[in-house]
């Protein structure tokens, strides 16, 4: 499969947009990051009593984003899943490795997605240590790693009964987004522009998650939905939950939408990034605290109960406080399944 | 671009083809994996005094395999190329990420993949910890992990004046597998079975990257052809190199070939994931000794000399111990270019 050829195009190109960006990152962020780009590994250094967390996501054209996305959002967002990831667990961002599959090598393309790359990358002091670059059908697959203290990772299976369920900023507008993009919704060009990046450009809670590392029992960031997302903690802790649909929080601009737009959006249309965690009622003067500080809206939204069933459930309530049917819980239950 | 469904296709998929498997493997390797897949981040321990060593293989249909390709090795491949970069660092594996696009969930094709993936796994106690599966073109990359004790790496930058240059195994064989297959030339149905493994299932020289941590100056492994990764460490290193065309290690398969195929594939045929590496003349004995221990052919096929001009060179030498023209040499020092 391979062919031999004496120009050095892809270490060229690999050389041009990574390796010097990411040289300028390490230096401003020295402290973990023992050999970047260029050998055979990469090496972190580590430290006592902490433990190294990992996570890959991989993007693909036609799938998580349209072939002709701007490539400098794209560059943003395929790092920011994966620091909203880290950011899930507690962890504090050391580095990420980056496997970048292109149908060319095209210098423009290269230069708006590698800006947007390490535009997050800097933000987050987060800088790229390795890679790989190969010809093929346009796909970016990322492997970030965080640092966190032994034992204080938040683990989707530590959700306790009693606990609050609590969601960050606000939810359903990357699909909103989405909506307006396929046409499924008209959006005026204003409230178009005010959100899309929460699509775009999503915020990965780093800062959130590590606050929570001493407060949260369980946590998970939104990526394919809500409750879905939700269902992962229950599945994983053995328990139900009991959610009130009126206290989701959405943005002014999801809130002009149809009431049942809304909680279709906010309860499971995905790409969120925001984090949904619980934590005990005790917590809810130290997490108003953290909202405060991080001035990031964080809001319960329901709690954690006894499982009674073979499989967890989440009960759905109205603003009436009845349990929703069956049928009307349904659609607002499902979960993105990429092979659908 | 996201679909929904209430169907759970994707997460079935992954519990049942890699959940399962993954978490046998981490039962017999406890050590280091803290947490493995089905949460947001994987976990691993870390140790004092050590170092991560992380790198990344992304392996495309169509350029680093057939589209056809037999699933099985390409699970053994896609691993043992990312174990082969852990090895010319001289580290341990600790475990290893997945991200998987693939063009339909075809249940067959896992199983084989899977069993190919998760053989070398278990030979190499290197756990499957995370990972992403998408519908996409397929599409295979691989993140992997190893430990290594503080400034104990063997890197590309060390090479010394006066080093041999060895090299593990035999190489070229690979090349000549794929001529075959491509009908570039006729291979005996016997030869094409005794070498083909070393194309679809390469063996990464972990013990022997190991045993030279306290040995060579410099190393890496061969998978775009010896002498154009050789000059990554030239350039690294910033040293010349000579090489005797005649000592270049040759199955007895690739032997029968003319000598100037011998020359070429063994030179730049890539795709061999045996380790090149610079010791001083005198970890020969030693070099030896380990050679033994492991069962494995050592070969000195030249050494590292000053850099003369302003890039690096390698000056090859032919049976008579005279230098190949450029004319000459040119053929032999091609490397790998995915975008060619």
């Amino acid at each position: 499969m391979q062919s031999k050829t004496s120009s050095l195009g892809e270490f060229d190109l690999i050389e041009r947009f990574f390796k010097t960006q990411s040289a300028l990152a390490l230096v401003s962020n020295p402290g973990s990051v023992k050999l970047g780009i260029g050998d055979d590994c990469a090496l972190i250094k580590t430290h006592p009593n902490e433990e190294i967390a990992i996570t890959s996501d991989m993007l693909v054209s036609g799938r998580h984003f349209f072939a002709d996305a701007n490539p400098e959002w794209l560059g943003w967002k395929a790092l920011a899943v994966n620091l909203s990831d880290l950011a899930a667990m507690g962890a504090r961002p050391l580095g990420f490795s980056l496997a970048l599959a292109l149908p060319q090598a095209d210098p423009a393309w290269l230069e708006a997605f590698s800006k947007g790359l390490f535009a997050i990358s800097n933000a987050y002091s987060c800088p790229l240590i390795g890679g790989d670059t190969t010809a093929g059908p346009l796909n970016i697959c990322i492997t970030a790693f965080g640092s966190i203290p032994q034992e204080k990772a938040i683990r989707r299976s530590g959700a306790l009964e009693g606990d609050d369920i609590w969601v960050s900023g606000t939810v359903g507008d990357a699909r909103l987004v989405l909506a307006a993009l396929h046409h499924e919704i008209h959006l005026p060009k204003d409230d178009l522009e005010r959100i899309q990046a929460r699509m775009h450009q999503p915020t990965p809670r780093i800062e959130l998650g590590i606050a929570l590392r001493e407060i949260a029992n369980a946590a998970l960031d939104i990526s394919d939905g809500l409750l879905g997302d939700l269902r992962h903690i229950l599945q994983q802790s053995n328990k139900d939950a009991e959610v009130f649909l009126d206290r989701l929080p959405k943005s002014t601009t999801l809130l002009k939408q149809s009431i049942d737009t809304q909680n279709q959006y906010a309860a499971c249309g995905g790409d969120d990034y925001e984090l949904c965690f619980t934590a005990p009622t005790s917590k809810r003067e130290a997490i108003t605290k953290i909202s405060a500080n991080l001035h990031l809206p964080l809001t319960q939204i329901g709690r954690i109960e006894i499982m009674q069933n073979a499989l967890p459930e989440i009960h759905l309530i109205n603003q009436d406080g009845a349990k929703l049917s069956p049928q009307e819980a349904s659609p607002l239950l499902q979960s993105f399944d990429h092979f659908a």
